[in-house]
């Protein structure tokens, strides 16, 4: 079946990743349904341009608080149940794709030991969109035979770290991280204990085709300093491999560059 | 700027991603650009829904021909520097993602190189979406906190295989697989050599969200003999970690499967 040929159902959760931030990379699927549905589930992550584009009467804040109280997931899936019960078209809407660091997965499992059907709607990864639109390929047949995502919210100097660094760092190719920003510290002295040249190229891409999108640019030595010096917040990510130097050789051709872009080459730094 | 405010620029060639193959998994910009550029350079990875909405006028065809014969990427890229030079709106359209092993870093440099402006316009990847729309989240809090995505084309037995394996076996991520139906004797031996267990699940995804997509289901040590009982063939992805198991806890009510499913669960097998 054709998923642009169908509309919403009723009792239906549709588990919708949103893309990296920019509206046009929204997918043709999730739009549609964005427009159909009763009610959307979802917290900062889609980006102001998406969330600004939503019918608030429609929209349910899930994310966190101001006073940094946060939703739970299982407030969430008692939410995402409950909705689908009462007969509503329920999107649950992920910033990214759902399913790569995003829940999908626990929600999908939920739902379905709940007997709530649900329908998974991909989407344009950050991990994988971000770099690509400032100039970096996550592999290229030249430098990076495998690419490999994770998350940076673990503190890796823990024993019971659940990212194998050293075997990442052996495994030779591009290494994405995932909210990383905080951590960097700490990973990059990881890979380079595992045996990783202190040489090798790092970007951190902030807020990929937002307004705000920011990249700062080094080395597995030098790339905290330049995220101090730009100024990089989260969300971002981090892209680890010699992938992370084609942006040079290409940036002046680069259109899609979502300003400002603050890292020496095209002006407009906050720092 | 946003995507989906700006036209297409005479004299510009837009990297564009498909998505795995399911129209309504094009992304907003994929489409308009699509809608609005001159030339159209394709190959038969978009499938035959995306290829069947593009005017015939427009497109040219740079992929494999009857004879065996390919077009090379060095030819591709002439092509697409004579176009834009010509002042045409060029779209290089590429199944997936272009800068997931979709040569879409080469183009971007070739282009840069010949100062051609280029725009990456990222889309969903197969590598993610092809599992997910079968109920298996590439990620998983309980499961698995990274995933490596490589490519299945090389011969893991040659000395030089610039995959490492026995590394990626190690890292206790998810693997994905991309281009890996022929090797799939190979690589699974190769990861079970490196010591990862012959119980791990393992899902192959042929032409997910394709009409034809078909799964296939098994562990490290039988999935080679369900690939043949279903009749996996190219292109597929291959899914290795404990989250290919999940797929059996939420099919019942799984909405987005792309019939015929055969995998002995929903019918239809071609075998």
């Amino acid at each position: 079946m054709d998923a642009r040929d169908i509309e919403a159902e009723p009792g239906t959760v549709y588990l919708v990743g949103s893309g990296p931030g920019d509206p046009g990379l929204l997918t043709v699927r999730a739009k549609a349904l964005l427009e159909d549905a009763d009610v959307i589930l979802h917290d900062r992550l889609p980006g102001p341009k998406i969330i600004g584009m939503l019918p608030d009467e429609r929209c349910e804040y899930v994310g966190k608080h101001a006073q940094g109280e946060r939703t739970t997931q299982s407030e969430i899936n008692d939410r995402l149940v409950e909705y689908a019960r009462d007969g509503k078209k329920v999107v649950r809407l992920k910033g990214g794709d759902s399913f790569v660091f995003g829940r999908g997965g626990e929600e999908a499992e939920y739902l379905a030991n709940h007997g709530v059907p649900f329908e998974v709607v991909p989407g344009v990864t950050s991990a994988i969109a971000a770099p690509a639109v400032v100039g970096i390929p996550v592999t290229h047949r030249d430098h990076a035979s495998s690419v490999s995502f994770v998350t940076g919210h673990e503190d890796p100097t823990k024993d019971e770290s659940a990212v194998d660094w050293e075997s990442l760092a052996e495994a030779g190719g591009t290494i994405v991280v995932l909210m990383g920003v905080k951590r960097l510290p700490d990973y990059t002295a990881a890979l380079r204990e595992a045996g990783m040249s202190s040489e090798t190229p790092v970007a951190l891409v902030e807020r990929g085709t937002w307004p705000e999108q920011q990249v700062a640019t080094g080395t597995l030595e030098t790339i905290v300093e330049a995220r101090d010096e730009v100024g990089i917040r989260p969300p971002a990510v981090t892209v680890i491999g010699d992938v992370a130097a084609t942006r040079e050789s290409v940036l002046d051709a680069l259109e899609n560059e979502y300003a400002p872009v603050a890292d020496g080459r095209r002006g407009d730094g906050d720092d």
